[in-house]
């Protein structure tokens, strides 16, 4: 056994590239209490000031401190940077100093500049020459391919948010392998990997071989990047500072190479909480010092920034990043995998205060020890921080060493990664049904002529049965549209670190998403149990609906409008995987808006459901604003009915409680029920 | 019928892009005889003197006279450049000024830095930072894709002269339809064909898409070309003048945008004789005005020249660039196609004095006309710049509106091009056989293990059961490195401009070598016929043969030897086949070297048919030298049972005859029956 490993319990992670089993052989379930946690140390609370004082800086300056505007960013590109080098246990910024947002072109040359301009900030031109004339970018790309279709598609915002602009994100490294095995290892099985491609040279092995070469050479460039700051990160960590340092190391490159919609980190506290748990019994360290490394990590996290564009921003309100961690969680054997470290992480939100990033997330269950779960419950309520997602759902298709890209896309670490695909919007389909496929505010011809309703009054089957033509229509346009994007992307802007942490054969979701799923089925329901007049406009356009009578509401429990949300999930993934998906991904969606659902509101016209056109939707799959009049319990349970083996990319459902409703004597159940999801309404 | 067009025979060219409809429909076979010719102008004579002037400084600086370091070549980079504007009747240089080297890195930096270097210059180091780090070039897209076994191959000299690290060449876009539609029917006919793409969002059909898309955008650079020159070719040309000027528009931006090994121009003068014919029935131009343009627009075709390495110049005695005019030739309706412009385009031998470029290149046939026999006899012997190529036989396969790319790559213009494929090399390849992959010179084991030949004698039937499954072996690395080599060229340095003037089915030659024929003919028919004793070195490997009694040697017209030599053509090619083509390339081999076979023999150990290591091979399909024993006829007879069909890229054979063996009285045949072939040795 290597020097480094010594004491730790022995098995095929060894011999092989497997984090899990390590976690698996090595971990300590904790069930104690929160009575150990240290709190900040002088230098902690020097250093939070100092990123308190530059935050305060950044936002008199309008919300960038500095830019870059001619160096490029790659994993090497700066030069090392440093809040305070005397007090910082962990170090690394994404260039040579704090709150410097980083110069990221290969996703597309505007929204660089763009940035820069929106900022304040002039991108050299040489550069805007060099990215505009001789390497060609993602988005350049993309529309060099897109039909006309797609475009009418996108700028209609019946196919809204795709990242054809911008990195797509929603992939995950496995940057606790940099920790566990030391980057020579690393460069040393992905050379294995090219050793051992198929050897006809199909186009196919042609790219696999190119992109195992460039993973080569990204993991080289980790290892320059732990020298600029002083390490040797070729070998294994030795104790729990190095492990946190190397593990920071290798995120640090991920968000230095690409400017991603989501940038996660994954599920690191148990990998580190077996080096500390060795640290504390060998005297290494104490807890002070642990929890110190753990609150310097967690400010470096926070500290994480892209020169992005306020429309970005205001989308988002804020400038999230998604450095989500996935925390506790039960694995396949029975045990509960809350360590100390899920503790400490947590314990940042008081050590340092409360903050969005990074995107803490409780993995839920039933089963993880009730000490966490009120633990978990006191910091939610003391810092309205934490995100919570269901553990025993999830569990079930990836296992225990899965976590959450972005906000709620599940994947196994290191061998599955994700193909975002933003939303369709299925509301807007259900009016192209209507109007064979003509849109009903800019009036143009978007969707195939199919033809339209006649008629003042609306027919559930005959509606039904144009509405599941269209989302056919839809399905494949969608599709082939994210086909084009994420051949582009591998193209022209291949996530070379971030795949060089995962294993070679890798697992792609096709990822979907459905936006406007309340307002279908109330408009469905309302079709079918109450009347639906039609007002056309002069060109014999449906403009607007008079529903007359009452109809069942989804949010209320009521199956004969549950199920008609149900089962459009079905239809339209049964669609989507009619078609041909990029690179072999298996096809998957979402149901999930958190703030965009008010922009896909704003673009679609009056549904027949009542909703005038401009209103918002619900976000995610919640039942629209004040029709779910049967409380609470109702209203899940009506979400609860979609199908998650159908959407297992995520439901998303916005469920605000008043503190009060949950009793006085013993607050178990607290926190932030919705979940947060990655959009970006950009028109090129 | 558009202006433009009036007085030409109407046709489907006039509904679709069809310059050979165009041609057959208008074109006036000329039968007489050179007396129409007329001679150089003052002007023209004014503008040689200044190209041999400068020649001559360029000569004197060392071979370069000025070169770009740091802007990169394109369609559009520079503005324009003249000798003396006021004299020239048609216009336009790679750069902005005649003798000045474009710097072109998209085919590999290290090749572009390495050409600026060995010239003097330094390349600007961001620009060599750029090409290294964000903009990947062709060479370092090859090499990350590259086997062990590839390089091994590469370093040990079987597969030898790759395009892996400069532009592969052979593609010639249909420049005359700049001429005949203007660009933006040419536009118009692009989008078109991107409208019409398959719509399910495969691959190859994102592919297809984001190419056409290039070309557009190719297209609308070669417009603003013209602009930069104060034309406006987006219409088409009226006259003579502006055809050659359209047309050379067209080529010129073809080798702004790349340096390809061989930038051919193909089958231009019958095509633009028609605009003469009209000029001068109008009275538009005079013969002397006609034969002056041509003058000015040869002069141009000169003077093109790219920035190469010495190595590369060495190889080819010279600076060839490969701008082959194929003249002539018959029709398929039986009609021969020499017209007074294939007199004017070898008389400016006369006008401007003989020079290598552009390669001049008569299509043979039996039925060309007299008067352009003797006419190209006469103009042959005086300049000894004529390459003559058989049309009889390439017409069967290419029909009537090829051309020649290089020495001697056929293809329909337009409508087909190649995937250039350099050389394998049969007799290293024997000897990998007969030693069981081991290489005779680096003792080192590229090819596999095979079985090695025991015993001191060779056996021809155990010599050839292991050279053919070496044989098998070695066509299976080398199609599987240039699927890679075609796989990145088309990702880094796709051809824009020349394959926007193509059609949109495009027809993929690719092209496969074979060196040392003779070689192995003669080394299996002294195993088969004589007795051959191996000698071997301490190790066992056999380096070098004792040849016991006479064999029957290629080059004699003796069945049992020529035979082996068709033979092993076939076989070869029934291997190259077997494996799987990028792109549906459709499989092909030439047998010619014109200098290269010195480096070939140069890298390749004794052989059993009694050549020692080092000594050269033969050129092409040429006898060993002095071995063809029976005079001139057998051995062109040998040469001629070459399956064409099996080596219809091209079969070579270099032959001298001292001028007094022809006779005194008539000299009906003379000139250079040698082809000549791109090669470049270089080692990555």
């Amino acid at each position: 056994m290597k020097n480094e490993w010594t004491g730790f319990v022995p098995g095929v992670w060894e011999r092989e590239i497997n984090v899990r089993d390590f976690i698996q052989k090595n971990y300590t379930p904790y069930d104690g209490d929160d009575a150990f946690l240290a709190g900040p140390t002088q230098d902690t609370k020097d250093l939070w000031d100092q990123v308190m004082d530059l935050t305060k800086k950044e936002h008199e300056a309008g919300g960038v401190l500095d830019m870059d505007t001619r160096v490029i960013s790659t994993i090497t590109s700066h030069g090392p940077g440093y809040l305070n080098k005397d007090k910082e246990t962990i170090v690394g910024f994404q260039t040579d100093k704090p709150f410097k947002r980083a110069l990221m072109p290969y996703g597309g040359i505007r929204m660089a500049k763009k940035a820069c301009e929106d900022n304040g900030y002039t991108l050299d031109p040489e550069i805007e020459e060099f990215f505009t004339v001789h390497r060609k970018t993602h988005n350049a790309g993309v529309f060099d391919a897109y039909t006309p279709e797609m475009r009418a598609c996108r700028s209609n915002h019946i196919i809204t948010g795709l990242p054809d602009a911008y990195g797509r994100g929603r992939i995950i490294g496995d940057y606790r392998r940099v920790a566990l095995y030391g980057v020579d290892r690393l460069i040393e099985d992905k050379q294995h990997q090219k050793d051992t491609t198929r050897v006809i040279m199909y186009s196919d092995v042609i790219r696999e071989r190119e992109e195992l070469s460039e993973q080569i050479r990204a993991l080289q460039e980790l290892k320059k990047l732990g020298e600029i700051y002083g390490f040797d990160i070729s070998k294994p960590a030795t104790n729990v500072k190095e492990a946190i340092q190397w593990l920071y190391f290798g995120y640090l490159a991920a968000v230095k190479e690409q400017n991603g919609a989501a940038m996660s980190l994954g599920r690191t506290s148990t990998f580190l909480d077996i080096y500390a748990q060795r640290d504390l019994a060998n005297g290494t360290f104490t807890e002070d010092q642990i929890q110190e490394f753990v609150d310097h990590f967690i400010m470096k996290l926070r500290l994480i920034k892209f020169a992005r564009t306020p429309e970005y921003n205001d989308l988002f309100s804020g400038d999230p990043q998604w450095v989500t961690e996935s925390i506790g969680g039960v694995g396949i054997d029975g045990r509960h995998m809350v360590t100390k470290m899920s503790y400490r992480y947590l314990h940042t939100l008081s050590n340092l205060g409360t903050a969005p990033e990074p995107n803490l997330t409780v993995l839920w269950s039933t089963r993880l020890p009730e000490n966490f779960k009120r633990f978990c419950a006191k910091t939610s309520i003391e810092s309205s921080s934490i995100q919570y997602e269901n553990d025993d759902l999830m569990r079930v298709t990836h296992g225990d060493d899965y976590a959450i890209a972005c906000c709620v896309s599940s994947m196994r670490i290191g061998k599955e990664m994700q193909f975002f695909g933003a939303r369709a919007n299925l509301a807007k389909c259900l009016l192209y049904a209507i109007n064979g496929g003509v849109d009903e505010i800019s009036k143009k011809q978007v969707g195939p002529a199919y033809r339209p309703v006649v008629g003042d009054y609306l027919d559930y089957d005959d509606v039904m049965a144009k509405y599941k033509e269209m989302m056919k229509w839809l399905a494949q346009v969608y599709v082939n549209t994210l086909n084009i994007i994420h051949y582009m992307h591998d193209k022209y802007c291949y996530e070379k670190l971030q795949m060089s942490l995962h294993d070679k054969k890798v697992t792609r979701w096709f990822a979907t998403g459905i936006a406007g799923l309340s307002v279908v089925a109330d408009s469905l329901s309302a079709i079918k149990y109450a009347k639906v007049k039609c007002i056309r406009d002069e060109d014999g356009i449906v403009v607007d609906y008079e529903v007359e009578g009452d109809f069942p509401k989804y949010g209320n429990d009521d199956d004969r409008v549950d199920l008609i949300a149900a089962d459009l999930v079905d239809t339209f993934m049964s669609y989507v995987k009619g078609n041909h998906t990029y690179r072999g991904g298996i096809p998957t969606t979402s149901i999930l808006t958190i703030t965009s659902n008010v922009v896909y509101g704003r673009n679609t016209g009056s549904t027949p459901d009542g909703r005038k056109r401009g209103e918002p939707f619900a976000p995610g799959a919640n039942p629209m604003h004040r029709r779910d009049t049967h409380g609470a319990v109702a209203s899940l349970a009506s979400v609860a009915k979609l199908p998650f083996s159908e959407a297992q990319d995520g439901i998303s459902n916005t469920f605000s409680i008043i503190p009060g409703a949950l009793g006085k004597d013993d607050q178990i159940f607290a926190g932030d029920l919705s979940v947060e999801m990655d959009e970006f309404e950009s028109e090129n």
